[in-house]
């Protein structure tokens, strides 16, 4: 069906129904958080009408999360215009402070923010861990942007070149990409926002009014140490308390489970219903090396819809490893989770997996998918990259080292749990 | 497929996965409007868990809206949640005046409020006119109550009988369903919130602090008659500006020409991509008659998923009319749509429908599914079953005559107009 | 002692201390409402730090509307602020659209709503009618202005001419001065914010995208016609909710009655404890004529402060009418207030006047003090300076012919209701 | 003056206008913050009535932080009425968790809530090193309730047990007092959200949700671990960024200065303007052994309006010192402060003295007024009286142990800070 793909790609182009675009229309977008947005001018218009972006209306910013904040449905789309927004904000406020930047290098910032995240998948990192291999989303990112600048006759290619951390001006690939880039700003007040966990509410605003440059350096004026201190804070408390929800956990772990089965059967030849880009994806083993154009093109048509309606079907295919896990899914019917700050012992574990295999009369090469053990960590603050403090007499310093109280350095250790996931 | 169904059901109940509950688990919900809503007891919990309630977590309350309002991904699994919150709020208020509401007539309200939507299919009214025919989501909400009834031992009867409105205590069902229901209450807040329209706020508090029963009426006192006004402008602003949006409006309608389209091939025995449960709705010719407790099972599987990726696969079906259909809305580049007051001529109208042959390269027959015309209707204020008003000396009032100035009779007029759709 | 005043003028001149500012400083405010507020120079930097805006802090912005909200403590000063804020967004929006609006010009309109109520008294209304006579607010304030023009060397000029309605552009003063006014915009959204009445929240922001300019008149484009009846709606809720609030009407008028009653007593040579500036005041008879330069001084001086400390401690005043009236304001025990929509009866309020003398003990000529009536009027929509709607063939219409349902001429009859007033 | 007030409330109490209430009145307030708030009963409904209460409102929760957050005009007022609506949920949360607590003690909790801090002066902690000597404010709100219990009849008296702390249920004190109470719940969000610093916002009602009792102590359970983090993160935050905000700082230690010299001149018999109340407290020297009943009552006539409306007078007092501090409050207009974490040295601080004696033109004695040091500090989590985390085996952990890598103890050691202040 693949081929299909490109020949109807052709006829509508013929019918000029693909790039056919409405001057003066939408310009204005409302947004529950920051009210009104306005897109800045027709390049990025045409960007965000481009199917490879509208595409990110159908993957949500948060994958399963909502299984547990049910308001948590925002898309990355949605994500992608508020930075956008954002860069805007910090761009007015540098300029305001004596930065020189220049109209190309505005336009670059917002188009590496408004697509530096158009290479996740659906259901985000859970793909990158079952469909495809050994190629990140930055890198599909990347690749995407580089087919678009085709398509926009060069006009990415400054955007590119700060993405990609070429350019000599460092402060312009620190909004794009650092420990308080406009990324962060956006997700963790977007996400807050939605999932109405108010205590991760950041104000961006504040410490983008608080933004400066020093030696080409991002960096924050003294007196926005608090605020700093605070979105870290913030940070750690929205991994533990919402990314890393045990009830979010198991689910994408089953998710994980569900796609690498389905993967298994379909290298056996199984018959699998998928849509023509989840099957191009579940019977072909796509890497670094061998992700073509061919690949991207298929890359850009697979969103959420894709993958969640093929396991709603999966839920009746007559593999029970595939419909027992399917049916977790969908009826929101996990599997049980145990978190703890140790290693769980081996005997643990093979009580769990002998009761398994007993409980649902599977065999001893199928447990894996239903007993599983992992470690999570995060690490709230890393001092590779740090976040500079500018103080009065115009000197840097680590804000790990700024902080006048609160042990900062104490976030740079990686907080390391373990979770066990086994049936209930 | 569908017999596949019933087998893979019977094997999950085998395995205990199907109804196993968790005791104490999940009994508070985040929700970012109004805080944090409890669960009230186990039975209401058990039914928040069956597989026919978390369907609604893969239906959008709001259709094809976020692609006007990209906030606007909220499901109907949390509206009906944040139903049932406000319900327990308007017991409070109401019992705190004395109105005499039995522990039994609580729990029936909140389950009642609940599944009073479990009806809607997928994108609600759009398949309402398409998949199924001649029977309401109202009607479906009813077989649904009534299959789980069983399944809960008879526990949802009350809850049935004031949906059906056969309970001699009227107030009860106005609370379900009236011009100023908790339904209401909940989705013009939650669809004010999730849009960013922050015009169609309405103070669902002060609403329901304002709330009295009198001879077996549910009023309005006095004092509260200005937010009863803001209510129905705010509903009316909400109707024109975000409901019947045009872009959204079009986008809907081009959604049930492809569903037309599909059933029209479906009968010619045409393959179609679809999900076992979207199958048997294409392949079947669904009414009032033969709506079976087979039909409802495959009902309670289809949802939003189903359709999105069937249309997204129908992008590279042979049919052109399908295909055209499908990418318009995959890709946003939706159909031109005009809105006026007056009808429009049969000369324009055909003036658009031989361009658009010409354009499109199609047949005489196939042009309705490219330029259709339609009025749309909606009326603020209904007399028949009146808003009262409860003054000082207990007299009710209709508010379209209570009110002392706001011409609220003017409101009663239902609002019509006309729009038409054809290729940009 | 007001000689006193104009000595220590010159004193603390003298020692640098009245005019000196620092540079570069506070050039942000914190707004719960906008956010960030940032002053756009150093000119109006120096008007806000003037002691004659300075002293709008001390003037809360709704009166007594806080003995009913307890929230409503906000005052003028950020009222005016958030003014300049918004205009400055309009400005935006408008030059967006093609309007030029050159740096003179932003700056006059900057400053002329700034400055538009800085001639408010103590307690905004309440003072108009009872301290000083036949001269408005708006003339005040215009003194207050061409005095800051001399200290400013003329840098005021455009201003005035803008707030005066000389300019010849008409759409610059329909920004200071209409029915859908910057003014206007800033206060409902602001008062229903802090009230907590949250149905009275208007959406300043969609009607400034809104506004466009047209032969000179500012209109709103024909899709924001939704947005102007909604914010119609929220005034007119405003008004009867919380404007005229029986319980804030009520405080009002015995405020009014206090300083009618130490005036009297004041004109007989009794001693009233009293600042200087309202010394001034109630020991002179102020009007048009009269209102010199010194008038000015003192008003200057003269704000919320003055006013309630002297009422505290006339509750301890030896006249008993006086000392009555003192303390029904201080612990907030107010007179009875009976709102109807017809006059009230002469017999009836024969009757209460009986009463209260017999009750409270006092003299016939002392009763009008205790027992009043009068009538309140709120017109929602005025259609001499009709608000125009810009159809998409640029044609105007007046809002209340340009709604398609609503009859919103019926909000052009003024509303009007009577109260009376009397011992509990 | 002073005897007139108690002839006063004689005479008004004849009349029945003291204590008179009316039922059924006022029963619901608005909080923009919490929307409606609930008035449990008619005995705190007559509480809230008293003069004694009333008076909160006519004082400042945050002092002269207004001058630097324009919107912080909140009042004591509302943040008592606030603790009280909070008080009520938490303790609906400990009874669903099944911890007995009493009709009785669910009163007392909500008075002893409500008063708290009734015993606050005028710009509260200013007047309390400056006016009244040796007394806390502590102490006065229990002289207050103890007053109020005997015209109340007894009815206080469990409320007065339990804020003295010598109930034997441990946990009933710390709803009132201790490092989680229901005051900061209260006062952080509140204060957060009157300035706009919107970081500071925290969860009270996650907080509430998570609490429990174990062993008569008020603990919170182990999932809300990351929320008292937040929750003394962002106290932390508003102390720096606000409470202790630098130009507030300053501010509130000339309101001192400006007493302090009142005060000296006072007992050097000058004459000055001031109500009675602050006349009593400036001619008098008021201590914990000479504070009787009548100081009681004239304190409960002090507020903010004493206070700042003497200042404005003062500005033209013939003592040159007096008359500069006031001035400097009155137009905002404050010496300039210096912060550092390092002691200032002894040369510089006599070297700013020496410029200020020569710039100002005072004597030596008078300069301790213009230039002072001073040093602040603040401990954000104090060990002696822990927060208790519950984990899941019902153990208790200090949450300075029970974090798993935030650094909380070095929140244990205070943070101290060295400011000087001297003329611009």
């Amino acid at each position: 069906m693949s081929r299909n793909i490109v020949l109807c790609s052709y006829r509508l182009k013929k019918f000029n129904l693909l790039n056919k675009k409405t001057p003066n229309k939408l310009k204005i977008l409302n947004d529950p958080i920051y009210g009104f947005i306005q897109i800045p001018n027709s390049l990025i218009f045409d960007i965000i009408e481009h199917p490879y972006f509208q595409r990110l209306r159908r993957i949500t910013q948060m994958g399963f999360s909502n299984l547990v904040y049910p308001g948590a449905n925002h898309t990355r789309f949605h994500h992608a215009i508020g930075c956008m927004h954002l860069m805007q904000k910090a761009i007015g406020v540098l300029r305001f402070k004596q930065v020189a930047i220049s109209k190309e290098e505005e336009n670059a910032l917002c188009i590496a923010i408004l697509l530096h995240d158009i290479g996740h998948g659906a259901f985000s990192h859970a793909l990158e861990n079952s469909i495809v291999s050994g190629i990140s989303h930055e890198e599909i990112s990347l690749k995407f942007m580089k087919k678009l600048n085709e398509e926009f006759n060069g006009e990415l290619t400054l955007a590119i070149e700060i993405f990609e951390g070429k350019n000599s001006r460092k402060f312009l690939y620190q909004l794009i990409s650092s420990q308080l880039d406009i990324d962060r700003l956006d997700y963790l007040k977007r996400d807050s926002f939605y999932t109405g966990v108010t205590e991760g509410n950041i104000s961006s605003d504040r410490l983008i009014a608080m933004m400066n440059v020093k030696d080409d350096e991002l960096v924050i004026e003294q007196k926005g140490i608090y605020s700093v201190e605070k979105f870290l804070i913030a940070r750690r408390l929205m991994y533990w308390q919402v990314y890393l929800h045990k009830t979010g956990l198991v689910a994408e772990n089953i998710l994980v489970n569900v796609l690498r089965r389905a993967k298994e059967l379909a290298e056996k030849g199984v018959e699998l219903y998928a849509s023509s880009a989840l099957h191009y994806f579940l019977y072909n083993q796509i890497n670094k090396q061998n992700f073509t154009e061919k690949t991207l093109e298929m890359f850009s048509k697979l969103d959420d819809y894709d993958v969640l309606s093929a396991i709603k079907e999966w839920v009746y295919h007559k593999d029970e490893v595939l419909s027992l896990l399917s049916k977790m899914i969908v009826d929101r019917n996990l599997l049980r989770i145990e978190i703890q700050q140790e290693n769980f012992t081996e005997s643990y574990i093979q009580k769990k997996r002998e009761k398994a295999i007993k409980k649902l009369n599977i065999k001893e090469t199928e447990v894996d998918y239903f007993v599983f053990h992992q470690e999570i960590k995060n690490q709230a603050y890393n001092l590779k990259a740090p976040i500079y403090i500018l103080n009065k007499k115009g000197k840097l310093k680590d804000i790990s080292k700024a902080s006048d109280q609160l042990n900062l350095q104490a976030l740079t250790n990686p907080v390391i749990k373990h979770f066990i996931c086994y049936p209930k």
